[in-house]
């Protein structure tokens, strides 16, 4: 046996071990650096919310004569606790508005969405069948769901297949450019999760003959706060939708109430959070402001509907026995001031 | 016995009766009217941050090599859950500028403010005795504590006199307009509890050659962002002053650097806040801008600030074996915005 070409062996089979370490090392730091440098922001930080609290189910607050079960609240909380919180869910409903339907997605997947795990169209036309589900060119699924009424309260089912505890509750005809998205999610995260969190702000105001009125918010001095987000561009914890959707008195009586009347699930959204939770919603900003095409066939812009409003408000509060909403004085804006 | 005289007495007790429970009634009445009247803003409805959820102590989240005691830091957030937290105590730090000092406090008392429950001084001119202590026309106690040693650390200590969780932070020349620091107590309330909460941000920025430096932020794009809220003019909750004032290794390490330096308290709390929660501070932006007198005799304008205070940040940096700051994208406002 030659000694010499032994040796070569040897060193060559040292060399390509040596080769195959370092080759092994660069490709695991080129993906380290990769995953550093994709990860959204503060996820490697922020798993949970509250570092090393354990979740705990909390029982309804007092609120007025209210009176609903602990049990299917409580089992609305514990329900979802293993769901991703890192991540979050649109669930878009639509109703014949192709165009717009069509533009929105567009605007929303044609950015990288850092945290978007899914896109849910909830398809609210009985009649023709929704188009196939695809996947962004970011690799985000969009997936279409018929509905089996068109009913407002459909959007707000907590669908056994959502994979996330955040869901950004949406309309075709409205939202906030991806970048905006990321940052109002984040801000959901640390700021908002047992609130209604979003773009839009309504106000309910007592007048002086007691009853409640309907309003756009004002800035004047003493008023200068809101006590709504509308579901058309707001973040909900499935919980909250669970609830919503559950066998509890007081959600039956809401869910049939606004199919009666096709209207105010999103003020129905509003009580219930603060309710559950004693806290207000919670207004984020944007750098840019959301995008909204003009409604042309929208519930929102028929003559009556601060009326119509103001009437589910004060049916809610006597349905509720209590008024459960709560003025929130602050809210969020990007950014740092310099100072 | 005359009947009619004995029955007129049992009328008469029965009067006395009806009259002294009518009036107790109007009484409580008209007390818990002027109660609900009078309570700062939310207080019934938000006791607790959160609603039913139990208190539970957390251990330190892990961060690079450091190393602490989680016996330590458990008994620093036990220790004070009996503390009311609808309240705020303000810690006050003066030496020798009596001029600045009485500005100060005669701006924050001359108008109340719901939710203050004591000024606390804290005099750190160890020579001259302060004045006695008094209670403003809003009857908020203002309590001259003097310092044993004139020590930055002084203001950080948890006193054992304080009592509420909340413990406001400043110096003698800079202030919130009273309505302001009660909405910026509102908002460490809501969503600040676990941060440094305040007015005025400063960044920690990595450079090229791996160092850090000491800046005043920068709102460019891919920055606008801060890792640090300046404790000049800003919430913490007392448990993170008990544990930067606690016998763990890294605490104690840290106040002989304070007052070895004379310098970097500040940057210290944001160190050890963040390490302790994983959360980044917040900013809080009043009506009105905060007030600041310029700085006749302070050391922030130094020459050799800067560096001073990036020397800080690297030698905490080192002490730590890990760089615990966060970068926060988002801050508070007050007010609606109408859309």
């Amino acid at each position: 046996m030659d000694t010499s070409k032994a040796l070569g062996g040897v060193q060559s089979r040292v060399f390509k071990r040596i080769a195959i370490t370092v080759l092994a090392f660069t490709l695991s730091a080129g993906i380290m650096v990769a995953l550093f440098t994709y990860a959204p922001e503060k996820h490697l930080q922020r798993i949970s919310n509250a570092v090393g609290i354990p979740f705990k189910a909390w029982p309804i607050p007092q609120c007025g004569g209210f009176i609903g079960s602990n049990e299917i609240w409580e089992a609305s909380q514990t329900k979802y606790q293993h769901l991703r919180d890192d991540k979050f869910t649109i669930a878009m409903q639509t109703y014949r508005r192709p165009k717009e339907l069509n533009d929105t997605l567009h605007a929303l997947l044609a950015e990288k969405i850092p945290s978007l795990q899914e896109v849910v169209v909830v398809w609210n036309d009985l009649e023709n069948a929704p188009p196939p589900n695809y996947k962004s060119k970011y690799g985000v699924p969009v997936r279409y769901r018929h509905s089996k009424e068109n009913s407002l309260n459909q959007k707000l089912l907590p669908d056994p297949a959502y994979e996330t505890q955040a869901i950004f509750l949406s309309d075709d005809d409205i939202y906030f450019k991806p970048r905006d998205l990321e940052f109002v999610f984040q801000s959901w995260r640390k700021f908002g999760r047992r609130r209604m969190t979003g773009g839009f702000t309504r106000c309910a105001v007592r007048e002086a003959n007691g009853k409640w009125k309907y309003s756009f918010c004002s800035k004047d001095e003493g008023h200068n706060n809101y006590n709504m987000i509308l579901s058309g561009l707001a973040f909900a914890h499935i919980s909250f939708l669970d609830y919503y959707s559950s066998q509890d008195e007081i959600p039956k009586k809401i869910r049939a109430y606004v199919d009666e009347h096709f209207n105010c699930e999103d003020i129905a959204m509003n009580f219930l959070t603060s309710l559950l939770t004693g806290e207000g919603p919670l207004l984020v900003k944007g750098k840019d402001p959301y995008v909204s095409f003009v409604p042309t066939n929208g519930i929102s812009t028929k003559p009556g509907h601060i009326e119509a409003r103001s009437k589910c408000i004060n049916d809610y509060n006597d349905m509720f026995k209590c008024m459960p909403l709560i003025d929130e004085t602050a809210h969020i804006e990007p950014g740092v001031i310099i100072s």
